[in-house]
């Protein structure tokens, strides 16, 4: 908790997600490429050429935009935007999916007055399918013209596929006297809905940070946030989270490790967790955010492995679902997550409820344990509900911190993940710390994930 | 297909599963250890001390009977009984544990007159409850008196936790002119179960083998059947196989690689197939058995890793759940298996209908694929309610492989492994091969998981 107030004081959250800080704008429309009609084609536009950091799936099977982002950021890691299309994935497309992913950022850089290699890309939707180029082609004019500062909820909108809210997140901090804002979007859910298979994220941010060092900083940020979370353990074809910094809060450059550095970084970091947990929290199916909390491991990475593999473990996640407080299942993961240990030490506790302590089973009250388990689900599903409502509102020109819309639904967002199911787990005595994001698995996500016909 | 039946011509299915061996007797009766009354302890016995091989949970929480045996076999490889009680895992219970497994080996040795470093031992049920050991200790005796070269189906019996049917298989072949028998009893669908995580299978031979060899064929074995099959993923504190060769078929000593030593190996493989194949069968809420065939891959170790990856995808098996031929899933889970592999070359099959061929997607009837799907479920479905059916009648006097209602049995348990929904995948042109098999995820996998109260 001491750590969680410190933190909090080096930044506030703020309104305008992606085009929260200086320089940049968005949009998001309806380009036609989605059979449902809803918005799908979104564009994020920084004034300046920004430095670009980026981190993509580790899967073999990748589709054509990781192919053509990590070419271009090879060469120089700048970048003016994004544009992004849901609806199609463009992966398992072979050479016509490059060749639309050339064509697609090339028409991008026409309409901003750029060239090809300051535009950077990404697909979700169905695996297998090309993009509708053509739709595509003919709504990109009309994207640019729509180019706002007030732009960031329209473009959380038009990248999500099955997300049932979009997922927007803002901070403001202070670098030499002067306010440093970063902005993010993502979208899950979909990383494990049929054939639409991605997780995405897009970071903004107006600091002035030498490339090596904000990749490395997005690089460790994404292994504490987005690589940390699991709805079911399929990776995609398409994950991407890029992230452009800009400049222009003409704060002080951050080039080396330092205070600076630090602090930025840990922005970053919190902008990202934030981001993972609402991914996590929209898993299909999920009626509950499940965080585990690993300390006592030799190294942070054995923590972290260990987490993801509680996280991930179906009978867990089961368990949670049936409100039950089932520890031999926890054991069960944390042995089997691949990461040497002495079980003798191990504990594991519900929240505050101690179920083993030195490897030894410990009395508790199992109607607390399962009181515990169902009122984390209440609270945060009674606030996800209400998100869901809101997300189904059309976006009322959501203009700065003063709209008490905005302000109301970042709170609520913010609600819907304040009471996660927290499985504290001690394997030992090193100092390595590590935490995931899962969610429960319901009948509702074999529902969803069978009731599908190709 | 040539490969199946030149090695089916080697072998020939017989009756007696673990008493089928020459030497071996067995025992399964009801000790009042389960909750629900069912037979809950097993002895299996040679009439001589027997050459043991033994492969263990790589879980770093491991139950007593695992640290026992290991202890035992390390000194000597050598095995007179296996002793394993189901209702309570005697996981996560500390040094009371260690020495109730102590007390339960000397018990069975006692009764069986041998020392107590010529028992092996295995427990299976609910992890942090120690066994009940005065009606264990109470029901020893009785025990060895039913021991019988009958009693392969009442050990089959007693060892199952929340199994629907028994799983147990018997094969001869010939070797120096004269009968080898090698017999096996499994149990699994538990491991996905409430507190009740564990694969069991034990394995009887009674050809003349070195131990060095014996260790190396059982290892060998498991790699290509029990560690390739996945309900859930989750990996248990009690998986235990161990393999007993006793020597009383009198047919030459197999101490080296050879022709004879090839043969036998290939037989204990095809019976650990045979039982990894019904453990996937009967699997939580499994309608089907899945069958996942990689080829092409540089290493056979490659090609296994693929295929285990894709059989415990829950987007395939939700998938094949909803009889939904969607490749994108499969090739998204062949993507994210650790292997490196060049997208362009990627085949995908299921059953004969290609879905994928060089990384692009191919036209294909939806209809004939749901049909293929909706067909292989339905058959292998039958016949397992048949198994099950069958389960619930007592076992009668099964003696010898002239007992009609034995062979059915065998026979109706072969028909619910033969119509496995088969995805065909080939991932370059490489040598490698492998299996892996699993079952689908349906709703009643969750309501198994989900509705229980510990």
């Amino acid at each position: 908790m001491g750590q969680d107030n410190q933190r909090q004081d080096q930044w506030q959250v703020i309104t305008g997600g992606v085009t929260a800080p200086k320089g940049f704008t968005g949009a998001g429309i309806k380009a036609g490429l989605k059979a449902s009609g809803a918005p799908d084609l979104a564009l994020i536009v920084s004034e300046n050429d920004a430095i670009a950091a980026a981190v993509y799936t580790q899967s073999q099977v990748r589709a054509a935009c990781i192919d053509y982002c990590q070419q271009q950021l090879e060469g120089h890691p700048s970048a003016r935007a994004i544009l992004c299309n849901s609806g199609q994935a463009n992966a398992c497309t072979g050479q016509q999916g490059w060749e639309d992913a050339v064509t697609m950022a090339t028409a991008a850089a026409t309409a901003i007055g750029t060239t090809p290699d300051q535009i950077l890309i990404a697909s979700t939707g169905v695996i297998g399918q090309r993009i509708k180029m053509d739709p595509l082609l003919a709504h990109v004019p009309q994207l640019t013209t729509q180019l706002s500062h007030q732009g960031g909820d329209a473009v959380a909108q038009a990248i999500v596929t099955t997300d049932l809210v979009p997922k927007t997140y803002a901070l403001e901090t202070t670098i030499g006297g002067r306010p440093v804002r970063i902005g993010g979007i993502a979208k899950g859910s979909g990383m494990i809905h049929p054939n639409m298979a991605t997780m995405l994220s897009f970071i903004t941010c107006d600091a002035t940070v030498s490339p090596g060092l904000w990749q490395a900083m997005l690089t460790r940020a994404v292994d504490q946030s987005f690589n940390q979370i699991t709805v079911d353990g399929d990776t995609s074809t398409n994950d991407t989270v890029i992230a452009l910094a800009n400049g222009q809060s003409r704060t002080p450059a951050i080039t080396t490790p330092g205070p600076d550095a630090e602090r930025l970084e840990a922005m970053l970091t919190e902008l990202c967790i934030f981001l993972a947990k609402s991914i996590a929290r929209d898993g299909e199916g999920a009626t509950c955010l499940i965080e585990v909390q690993v300390s006592g491991a030799v190294t942070d990475q054995d923590a972290r492995q260990i987490a993801r593999t509680v996280a991930g473990s179906s009978l867990v996640k089961s368990a949670i679902f049936g409100r039950d407080p089932n520890w031999g299942r926890i054991a069960g993961a944390v042995g089997r997550a691949g990461v040497t240990l002495d079980q003798s030490k191990l504990a594991i506790a519900l929240g505050d409820i101690v179920l083993l302590d030195k490897g030894q089973p410990q009395s508790f009250d199992p109607i607390a344990a399962h009181t515990y388990l169902k009122q984390c689900s209440e609270l945060s599903s009674q606030a996800f509900a209400q998100q869901i409502l809101q997300s189904t509102e059309p976006v009322n020109d959501l203009v700065g911190a003063d709209n008490t819309e905005t302000v109301e639904r970042q709170t609520i967002a913010a609600e819907s993940l304040a009471h996660p199911v927290k499985i504290v787990v001690s394997v030992g005595n090193g100092a390595g710390t590590g935490n995931a994001w899962g969610c429960d698995l319901s009948y509702d996500y074999v529902k969803i994930n069978a009731e599908y016909t190709t």
